[in-house]
């Protein structure tokens, strides 16, 4: 390791609260050593409370590359954001930053690396029936990438009724029929988990799984454990599943092409066929 | 690297600017490996009017162990620091800090690690004329830590002179007898170089070297080269030398103490005898 630290070693920040979960840390830093860059990938755990002065400070850490935005700063980021794009607005939410003019730029590529990763095993969402269960940063990201990919209706669900709304109303709008609906996966040829359930043992399912139906492609954003329960009883309908290890890996392409970092011929690992 | 690199890692900072030719990095990433310590230290780069908004928000990174402070921060660190060491407040610069109770300690050791390093080849600065040339940060410590180690009078040379009177004051304070001098090594049995002098190539000498007699101590504060111009012209004349490494080393397990980082029983490479 110590060959690859030196004064001249710049800087990916993740950034989060907890932050011990993470593992861009050791994916990227990875990647970073395999294509010869000097550069570490480092958690940064800071408080809510604390974020804006921190990413505001960060801004003049000359060697920093960008940064990572995770649980529970994305919708903040995007408020701290001078250049979001538009994908970035409409879900509310970035997971990435970087420097420009003197301010941020950030997107959110949550998306993106649910709809890569499912078109890296031959899957798609093009013309399906896509159920998204939670409406937060993540399942914001989902569905509106989903509705751009092709999706034939997005259902959206969630505990809080009105930011269910609201989400249906933002796909609408791109043209995609979409509606509130229950947390039932039964209708549905695509069903997401974009709730945290699933990442504590004693975390209850996201939806019931009974009426999962063989061939559903379900997919989890939880990332530790890659196969949470929720994935489990799909695999046990006979479902094919996306954990979401994928969906972060690859996001990993395109946030290198942000932060203007050539990763050569790296793919992400697709790891076992589910 | 990767293995030890995760979302637990913890960040040891190096803030100056330029940061490029900090040894720290490498120094303490490879430390923290053998002790088996999941931490990083890094180089943050920043200008003089960003240091007090970016420390100010470091202090909200909660996996931070703390921060090193190198040129040309030392004494703006000190006027961020809360609760500085007597020695810090009387050399008038922090080379390092740690968050305590909502806010920064902060100690300069660089005049600790210099009779650190002498003592372990065996020199000491104790019932010895000293000659410092150069009044800022590094060489106050060491002035001061040289009065403390006993050294028989601490002259002090600058190119301004009211810094070198006001050291000499404060030297004096101390019940050590000290002057302001002519950087003329001829009368000293200890002359320590603690100006930038050597770090670039066309750099002149930081004084005189004829006058410098066989068997006269010489040190340098200059990192890199390693033996820089100063120290190999003391050779020529027969000088025993300590160059700027060694202080800088011997720093570490001062500084690890500081942090409350359990590093074993490291100890500093003294490398070939000089």
């Amino acid at each position: 390791m110590s060959s690859s630290v030196s004064g001249r070693t710049r800087v990916l920040g993740i950034v989060g609260h907890p932050i011990q979960q993470v593992r861009a840390p050791g994916v990227w830093t990875d990647l970073f050593d395999k294509q010869g860059i000097e550069a570490v990938c480092l958690p940064m755990q800071v408080r809510s409370a604390d974020l804006r002065q921190f990413i505001t400070a960060l801004g003049s850490l000359q060697n920093l590359i960008g940064l990572i935005v995770t649980i529970p700063h994305k919708p903040a980021a995007l408020a701290l954001t001078d250049e979001p794009s538009p994908r970035a607005c409409r879900a509310g939410v970035v997971n990435i930053m970087k420097r420009v003019n003197g301010g941020w730029a950030g997107d959110t590529l949550d998306g993106v690396g649910f709809v890569r990763g499912l078109q890296s095993t031959g899957q798609s969402v093009a013309g399906r029936r896509t159920l998204i269960v939670g409406c937060g940063g993540v399942g914001s990201a989902i569905a509106l990438e989903a509705a751009a990919a092709g999706a034939a209706e997005v259902v959206v669900a969630d505990i809080l009724p009105e930011r269910a709304q609201e989400l249906a109303e933002r796909i609408a709008e791109t043209g995609t029929p979409s509606r509130v609906g229950p947390a039932d996966p039964a209708a549905f040829d695509v069903v997401v988990n974009a709730t945290p359930a699933g990442m504590r043992p004693d975390d209850p399912l996201p939806m019931p799984c009974d009426s999962l139906r063989e061939g559903t492609l379900v997919a989890d954003v939880v990332v530790h454990p890659e196969i949470t329960p929720f994935l489990a009883a799909a695999q046990e309908h006979g479902c094919v599943i996306q954990p979401g290890r994928i969906m972060s890996d690859f996001q990993i392409p395109v946030m290198a092409e942000f932060f203007g970092i050539n990763i050569g011929d790296w793919t992400p690992d697709t790891g076992p066929a589910y």
